[in-house]
């Protein structure tokens, strides 16, 4: 996968939907690796889009206080292993360090963790099915108007947005649009596990027919999460990534995102989209 | 610290400027520990904005496929050490696991690194001068008409982002505003890895006399990276948060914030934002 991957989307307009061709921006784990003394380890995994990889690894290393200078180092390559499958190859980046001994001790317990495993996102996607994840069968439907009104309702519920402008929101709502809950976070992702928190202290979980809003736009992170306490429909106001739609389709999650005014992309699983009853047409003849 | 956090800030308007109240979206590192056997470990420091920390904290272990159901879990507390600073107390979560061995081996290399240390945003502070980062003395000033061009700009340098509308960005500018580089990604930090990346290849960091200019939120991380790579202006088209505003007030980094139209907010050291000359004013009498 690369920058941007070419994908088939049903779109929303009203009561009108139409199949168009769309670019998703790439998503894949970036596994960064560091050889100093003959000892090679794993620094970093991040979820990045592919492209200026070796600038993205040198940065990070230069800003997590690593390396001080160009000098420290030695030759950064892909993983050239031959026992890794080709597609895996250009989600590892070895660096080679020059400075005698860099301390990398501290650094273990010095980074935020984050989910995300493996080194490319079709293993994603099998360790997440390890973990208990399965396809969602939930038979529910809901109208595009109803999808149309999840953002105000929404917003409607948040408390501090207006405050300081700077927080996300995830939302859940049930099949009828009824809104369950909302939590708001710095971290989109945070605010998901803040409901899902909610959830199972309830007794709610897995959040069967529910749906999922949340604000901006909707990472691996977000249908992993979604994957995992069972929630069958995922809007966005914003794009999804290429892995969130990968991840959407195989564990057959509804996910739509750019619902703005009347108008929705969907993304994965539209059967439970419903179609609009034809109108009635009143012939002016 | 809580959910969002008072400051004063300085508004520009046009060639206008004044000083109000602000509320910032409080952010403060959360400590996830888990006491499983007799045995007490971090599982993962993440991020957050405080409250409904043990939905949080539920909603992370589920989603992760740590704990099955809420009868999993025993007691959930937040730290009651007394060795530990007052402040640091609530962003400390222990939960006491029911299950006899959960399956905590697989979880270090299952997670995403990313950049934070500590378990206070003061520490946070503290370890990044530790990593060698410094107050910034650049005597760089910038007009305010020349900031709020840099959205601009940096949408013209984009590439990918019209294409996908999923992406977010990270220019570089220099003091007059020309365009030294502009990076994309999913994630907001990657973006500014890359740049730095790019900038470290080229001899050019620390980056004196730079402004940085991002999409979205600035966040902790964001000014962690910035203070790193010796950034003495950073820009964004939304909020800050709580620490990124006090990270940039402790190593005199400009942070401006709604870089929108001919407005913006500016939230520490705007003694490097120029004060326009006044106008001469053409009387009517």
């Amino acid at each position: 996968m690369g920058r941007s991957v070419g994908t088939e989307i049903t779109v929303l307009d009203g009561d009108q939907r139409s199949n168009k061709h769309d670019e998703l921006v790439g998503e894949e784990p970036l596994e960064i690796r560091v050889t100093s003394d003959g000892r090679t380890e794993t620094l970093a995994v991040t979820m990045r889009t592919p492209g200026n990889d070796f600038e993205l690894t040198a940065g990070f290393l230069y800003n997590e206080g690593i390396v001080r200078s160009r000098d420290d180092f030695g030759r950064i390559t892909y993983c050239f292993d031959r026992q890794i499958e080709p597609e895996q190859r250009y989600n590892i980046v070895t660096v080679e360090l020059r400075t005698a001994a860099a301390d990398l001790s501290r650094f273990e317990r010095h980074f935020v963790t984050s989910s995300a495993c493996g080194v490319c996102g079709r293993a994603q996607l099998d360790s997440l099915r390890a973990l208990g994840a399965a396809s969602l069968d939930d038979d529910v439907a809901i109208a595009p108007r109803l999808l149309y009104e999840l953002p105000q309702k929404m917003r409607d519920a948040q408390r501090v947005f207006a405050a300081t402008g700077g927080l996300h929101a995830a939302a859940l709502f049930d099949e009828a649009g009824a809104t369950i809950g909302v939590r708001e976070d710095i971290g989109r992702h945070n605010a998901v596990d803040k409901l899902v928190g909610w959830a199972l202290f309830n007794g709610r979980v897995p959040l069967r027919r529910c749906i999922l809003m949340v604000s901006g736009r909707a990472g691996y992170e977000i249908l992993q999460k979604s994957a995992m306490a069972g929630i069958p429909i995922v809007c966005s106001v914003s794009a999804p990534s290429s892995l969130a739609v990968e991840l959407a389709r195989q564990f057959h999650i509804t996910l739509v995102g750019f619902v703005r005014g009347e108008h929705a992309n969907v993304y994965a699983a539209g059967d439970r989209i419903m179609e609009e009853p034809p109108k009635t047409r009143v012939s002016a003849d």
